[in-house]
């Protein structure tokens, strides 16, 4: 059996592992103070082209999400999110938990429109009754999206115009940021990322790590008092040390663009499989995660020899079947997949 | 200049005024412990045909929809409501200030189609995912709807045994209820609602009273500590006699029902000038608000003698605006509404 | 039968059911847009000597502390506060509801002495591992406090002071005010008042109103969109008149200070009575409760025909006895307490 | 330098380093639903001698008290906690932040006495205004305390039949719980606290993992969709397998228990180092922290050496030092502070 079921499938690459061994023993502080966290915050601005933003580590995807919106937004505010949004849809209301609505609004393929935000931002300004409503306070998109659809340049440039026009922040979910960077369909680098959003984390969790997410503050915006925020929640971790390491091990020799270059070109041998079986595809994606359509039959018969994901359900008969790569896919699981 | 802006511009039916000033030096407890109050709930009971029925007094309908789904939810569920609810518009994210989250479907005219609602239930639990999402606990609906628009009795039948058989409360803001239950266009009554919908609340603010909304928990399921939450959340009134006497004046010699009648044929007279004037309706309503499509032009010149609402954008050229009637509109606000 | 149980066991001050009544039918818009709200507002700024004043109306006590502490404290913040204080011990954890803590600190006859709270706050700073907890955000005090004590001038400049010096706003509860302000032992002013707080609140619910609380932002420092903020918490009365109204009367010829000044006298009268009778002085309050020491047996006696408080348990014989006047205080309720 | 800063200045137990790397490409599904978490779980419910507790792994202390205490307590309800404990203190506010308020009672040597809850509760109950305050819905206390000192049994005993007869649980907190039981001083075994207690957490985080804390409902009471809650609360880690493991290999041939009892032997070297060189103890504690008292002198002169803790501050000229061994001291560690 291999599978493609998600893109958290492993434990950590090696490199981390090895890395956290040979530190083990070293006497650190808690809470982030270590000198590999520190260094890793060196290296990922340095990665970013961005001296003076802050970095700072958190574990995992919902909690980033959630302590970085409820901690940016103000009381009257709300995100806005596209109605396939993680926030939106896969959090368990985190976000709500903090007080704060999502206001989604119809993407496209994933992703929101500059055009549909544009229109919302302007309909809630020209309501007469919006004290009475949540204000738009930010706008958060994923990168690449929960469907693996990428922004191109042009149009992160557009959304980001639109936020300075209203002056609110742009934050980027990089959950699988690296899948997204690596992509041959991708016309964006990390330091234009990092120049056209307001915040934005470098997912580890899906790109090789046990475990951690690199929040970037990039236009000197870090909340006040952010560590003490971060506990308030429950999302400071003691060992500061376990996300300092990983992050600096996975920027170091650009690691973490490596293995996220070999996660699309397992994808690349994916969509070619895809391709010579004729499967349906549900959405075509450049980047890491393909949605394909299966009936019962069909899935009982790759389920033989492959685990995947039942991503949804399509209509009566299909069901939305995702096959994601990772660092961790190999020339084998490929080849099973091949014969499957 | 006569007013049609909203049902809440003038102060309290004269009858409610006059017992407040009977009744304002005798000495009671606070804290809804009056026996005014305890009076005034055993005429909700009265008029429900609910015996055993727990009603509660509240200051405001926003306040009213807060306490009773935050105190009605469990930890991992939302609240269902049309994308044009109030809950999920017009409350400046007041649900999710209690940490849950709206969950909006679309509606027609304003109302929740069982159909919808039972495709969200569907489609939510045959979601492998779900244990990641908001589960739906709760349905609410607001009736006469924000569009003036009313459920039938079978309407209200099949989302009452829809939510029995998902085992969620169904929960009825009744803000405007009196106007609701005296439309002609009305099939049903009190004693309908309170055995179809689990928890219901009866609107004051808007038909007659100063402030107030009068909550009956239908099948024995008042939260336990109910009195505790509601201080909790700043909405214990320390003189509850204020809502107990306006409630039980307005459901002595059935005035709650005769001054919502007064505002419907009051609305029936408008509909006639809408219609005579040949206005372009935008939502049909039997109740007593009717919305119309005006240009700035048209707006310019009602506005000359008439005070009337902005209800909303409809296009480039045409606003929505509200004339609303209410318990207080009078024969000479309908003369100059005519002449206008 | 009389009752001393409170200060909220009458309607409102008749002239103010006169007024309510008198602009009862006027068109009005509504979430206090109206013209009598924006008179009581420029009558209070006057009587506070505070021009540049914000004015806001809410609808009572719990729900002022609530609103105005979590719309002020930033995130990583809390409420200092005696551990007597009313958000402390008797608002079923409203201000925990809004995510917040209250730092509770001992006073000394229900006040917060400077002393104490500048130790608390040094020894705050001076703890290496203070970014792990609550930050004090601000200082809460009530004036009279729930025992009925006053703070003097130099009090609260030491308090004004201190706080200005930690750069944490002063807030002082004000539910009864007047009564501190009338009475012989206050060397405060209202004007006093305004100047040393950075926001307070003049109590209308137990000083002659039927609810409404007046909050008074000194420092140019209203939160901004507080209408919202207010509207989220559930808070927002429709009938803003209600309020206007109400607080416009009070501040019409000095009513406010009038019908305090007759509690206060009245509270003379009920001390004259306590040194009469011998009845034990649990606490000297020179303002309008006085606690007492009773057994059962006394309480059974003086029940026969004066209601009062069982304020808290004194020893396994005695309980503490509130007895307290309000502007509704008659002759005749003296002359039975002095038979009784 | 030799660290005895605190108890998480090391990474993890080297066999759970080799566990991690042995199981590390082993595709595994995510959240907690591999086999090794479930193996975890059956280890430490053999451990606890409760074969029907549930367990659960969270990531961090803080977060494990901000979960299990708003999850259990309802909305009416607050937790009892020693002024000195964690989630009093040291959490930011964690607690209020989810909208239950910290009752703080005094404690001794870090310990809640029954006497002092069961007083607290009597005076609650009998407290005529007790709906307008926060109940009682739990008791908090942790063992190890935060002060190094232990229950006794006869100690829990009393607390835990306090909680029984008031129908509330009882919650231990376990941050250090390896090293209380294998204190020479305790007379408790972990069978006796499942037994005694509602819900505890084993901590990992501080007893040789790099992260993580297994939560044990110990009378199935685990709450209703508890996953979900989780992850509403940020908590729920992606890759659960790193929980998983480490708890697995935590308790396989009572490792655990071996490192907790290596801790506790490095404490009394410790503590004979103390007593030779005559520093003055501050709490005299049976676990592995050694709070003693020192001038700035004497900090300046050991930290040439040393890293410890300044844990509080004493007085003018004495600050509080915390020794803390762990897992991870060694033999050298103790000689260098021998020779400081």
């Amino acid at each position: 059996m291999v599978s493609f079921e998600c893109d958290y499938i492993a434990g950590a690459h090696p490199e981390i592992l090895k890395r956290l061994a040979e530190t083990n023993m070293e006497p650190l502080p808690g809470y982030g103070m270590d000198h590999y966290s520190e260094s890793a915050k060196e290296k990922i601005r340095a990665a970013c082209g961005c001296p003076d933003a802050d970095v700072e580590f958190l574990t995992g995807g919902t909690q980033a999400n959630s302590v970085i919106i409820s901690t940016m937004l103000r009381d009257w505010e709300g995100v806005i999110s596209a109605e396939s949004g993680h926030v939106s849809v896969h959090e368990s209301g985190a976000i709500e938990y903090s007080g704060h609505k999502v206001l989604a609004i119809p993407g496209r393929e994933g992703k929101l429109e500059a055009a549909s935000v544009r229109r919302f931002l302007k309909n809630f300004y020209s309501d007469v009754t919006h004290d009475h409503m949540v204000f738009p306070g930010m706008v958060y998109i994923s990168h690449p999206t929960e469907l693996g659809t990428l922004y191109s340049k042009a149009e992160l440039e557009e959304l980001s115009d639109l936020c300075h026009e209203y002056e609110i922040p742009l934050y980027l979910d990089g959950a699988r940021l690296g899948y997204g960077l690596m992509s041959s369909a991708s016309d964006l680098t990390l330091e234009d990322i990092a120049r056209l959003v307001d915040v934005f984390y470098i997912g580890g969790t899906k790109v090789g790590a046990l475990c951690g997410e690199a929040v970037v503050f990039t236009k000197n915006n870090k909340p006040a008092h952010f560590m003490t925020s971060v506990k308030k929640r429950g999302a400071l971790l003691a060992k500061g040390r376990l996300l300092g390491i990983q992050f600096d091990t996975l920027f170091t020799d650009d690691l973490y663009f490596r293995i996220s270059r070999h996660a699309i070109d397992m994808a690349e041998r994916v969509k070619e499989i895809i391709r010579k079986k004729g499967w349906k595809v549900y959405m075509d994606s450049p980047t890491n995660q393909q949605l394909i359509l299966m009936t019962e039959e069909e899935m009982a018969e790759l389920g033989k020899t492959v685990i995947f994901d039942r991503w949804g359900i399509y209509d009566d008969t299909h069901t939305i079947v995702r096959l994601a790569t990772s660092w961790s896919t190999t020339e084998e699981d490929i080849a099973v997949l091949a014969e499957a």
